[in-house]
């Protein structure tokens, strides 16, 4: 279906088209996270995404891309091929399909001298082509390596150039390249929203969906991640009939699903939990076994996160599970690690250890193979004990070790956020 | 460079290009991982991927696509677009560019309504139109759905549909398209072998490369990923010709980057080290900080990781230290949590704690804010200990928080390798 044609009036929509350069893509050796990153920015932006590329690290191939991009789409970004290496051919393709000189930038020369002469290297000559920019073209610094990125403006076409990892991308587009698109793209309004749910699988979702009953909005897309689902709400017209469109499907979908929904676009579920901990001046303590640190590395990604989160322990041995929680080792001998009663004590050990308001414990059995208990892999103990008393739930979850070890700390981040959802409001506010 | 022409004789390799049909990859909804799998599928049987597409599920969209992949390669391959519901296009564009009609698959019909039945629902009517085939193609049996693959040759290319759900896809292209690409592409033979490098940046391990000298073998490609460097070592011609080229080039490069180099392929940084700890018959303990246990579910990724990792503590916060870790509170006060004095006895504490071989820990400022002391955003201690002392690197790490957990992960990982490299022979067999 096209986008830009599903109203009855017209819509001014600018198009995009993705170039991403790299043989390591084309042949599998690295997934493509970059092409998901800059669509989902783009779209939130209100710019369609029309094609995307995967093209080798040849001169040629790069130019095909480039020439079609530049016809087809106002905006044309270029990822990869930055790098300070012999088969980094993106800007020297570009300076040829364009007809224009690559110049030095003797600014972001010296930031990448800084930059090797920090960690007490001399640049390496190769390293200097990559203060080489289209002439005309803006540098847009890169806070995280020595491949800056570019943006040019040319026979009204606007061409941005991005290096590969995507840590530098991701950097570089959140500082300069959407600040930049905000005002290039102000006639333009497109609005997506995702909203995220968990505790809920797909089809039970679906349902409940449905009986909402006449639904007179643009169609809902769903999505699982892991045991999440993720529903994007599209919105478009002008800037206020947008915004309306996926406020009424936004109000429509929270009445149907309340809680399932923990929260919306770039947010996380860690994320969210962080936020409800620190509104409820809450403190928590892990004791990871199957998880093996998982868990406690999702909670560390949010930052601020030391403000509620004191600490944790991957107790992942039963050695372990004695020596650092002082747990029963009579109680581990009858009940086997993974067991209802030790994760209980796992997580009150952990609280008290720290004196937090919450303690969180997580058991398993992540294969793939059994431990000498022989339960089966995949069942999983999660609990959670705060001053009103313990809960503990069993799980048997499917998928190998990684999808056990995250699913398994979703749905610990998903108790805790439902405990932290039923506090009671005086709690909340002392 | 052209794959094809890198060696001074000919090479026959067939080239294939993909196209992926999909609104939902473009926005960003989900991660376009079919790309992924059927490059790593198509090099590893000798066909080199020459370009991705990611079209909108429009028919001029995959027409344009499919004219440009039909006129560059001898395979193309299309995913999605094949389900029942208005807005899958695929059979239609491909009937309409190649000039063929679409046909009904009688026997294909009956699967699917056989499909519906066992599940206790009629056959909508929708879902008639997956019964519907190019003339002259192939049916390709979905074992898990109702969208049957198709395979079609047809002046002198090769044309392969897939459905785009990847469990789906997987299924048909093992059970079907791997045997028919075998004996459609007898002639072809090209290898692929991954190096994979820590603790040396990509410009010097290139600057290590060309010390090498004459490099009379194909090109190699570099990817950077975090601190890690992958090499790329291809090999084409004849089965023995292509293990030849590959074995002389690993030894070329092996010569060059010594302990360099970690691993191979599917290996990881934490995989190897996993190895050399049983090996040695090493045990393990870890104490994070700011790494808040991402280290430790790297270890934990690794399966029978239980055997020599016994445990750790994620001390996020200074009364963590202190109460789980026993960490003296005045060093604490006086040289900062984040200090070369802290950092060496986390890990003497927690190598005691729990009597293993090893000890290692991390301590830094992962920001986005500094701690108390304000000390710079970046700055990582690690220390490893073991029964002949302890050594402490401090490094300046850039980017954001999760990268530079990501990177003093890697390096502790990478310190911890070349401690076990350097053990003495005689521990190594004790």
């Amino acid at each position: 279906m096209d986008e830009q044609t599903t109203k009855g009036h017209e819509v001014t929509c600018l198009k995009a088209d993705l170039i991403c350069v790299g043989d390591e893509i084309l042949n599998g050796l690295i997934e493509n996270t970059n092409a998901g990153f800059l669509s989902r920015r783009l779209w939130s932006q209100g710019i369609v995404v029309r094609e995307t590329a995967v093209v080798a690290d040849e001169r040629d191939s790069i130019g095909d891309a480039l020439e079609r991009g530049l016809e087809k789409s106002e905006i044309v970004i270029i990822t990869g091929g930055l790098g300070p290496t012999d088969d980094d051919l993106t800007r020297e393709a570009l300076s040829s399909v364009l007809d224009l000189p690559l110049v030095l930038d003797d600014c972001w020369l010296q930031e990448i001298k800084h930059f090797f002469s920090q960690r007490g290297i001399e640049m390496p000559d190769n390293n200097r082509k990559q203060a080489m920019l289209i002439k005309g073209s803006k540098l847009l610094p890169n806070p995280a390596g020595t491949a800056p990125g570019a943006l040019l403006e040319h026979n009204g076409r606007l061409i941005i150039m991005l290096p590969g990892p995507p840590n530098e991308l991701k950097a570089i587009y959140d500082q300069s390249v959407k600040p930049y698109l905000k005002e290039y793209n102000r006639g333009s309004v497109f609005k997506l929203k995702t909203l995220k749910c968990a505790g809920i699988g797909e089809s039970m979702l679906e349902e409940k969906i449905k009986a909402i009953g006449e639904w007179d909005l643009p169609p809902l897309s769903f999505v699982a991640r892991g045991l999440e689902v993720h529903l994007q709400l599209k919105g478009q017209g002008d800037p206020a009939e947008a915004a309306e469109t996926i406020e009424r499907a936004e109000e429509k979908l929270r009445g149907a699903l309340g809680d399932y929904i923990y929260g919306s676009d770039d947010e996380t579920l860690a994320g969210t939990v962080a936020e409800l901990m620190q509104k409820n001046r809450a403190t928590l303590a892990l004791a990871e076994s199957c998880s093996g640190g998982l868990l406690s590395s999702m909670i560390t990604d949010v930052p601020g996160s030391s403000v509620f989160y004191l600490g944790g322990l991957v107790t992942y041995t039963e050695k372990a599970k004695a020596k650092l929680l002082g747990i029963d080792e009579k109680l581990l001998k009858k009940e086997g690690a993974v067991s209802e009663k030790v994760t209980r004590q796992m997580a009150e050990k952990a609280r008290s250890s720290l004196g937090t308001t919450f303690g969180l414990a997580i058991t398993g059995i992540a294969g793939p193979e059994s431990d000498a208990s022989g339960k089966p892999v995949g069942l999983v103990y999660i609990a959670a004990v705060n001053d009103n008393g313990s809960s503990c739930k069993e799980l048997n979850l499917g998928g190998g070790r990684l999808t056990i070890k995250e699913r398994a700390s979703q749905v610990a981040l998903n108790m805790l956020r439902k405990m932290l959802l039923s506090t009671p409001p005086d709690l909340q506010s002392s």
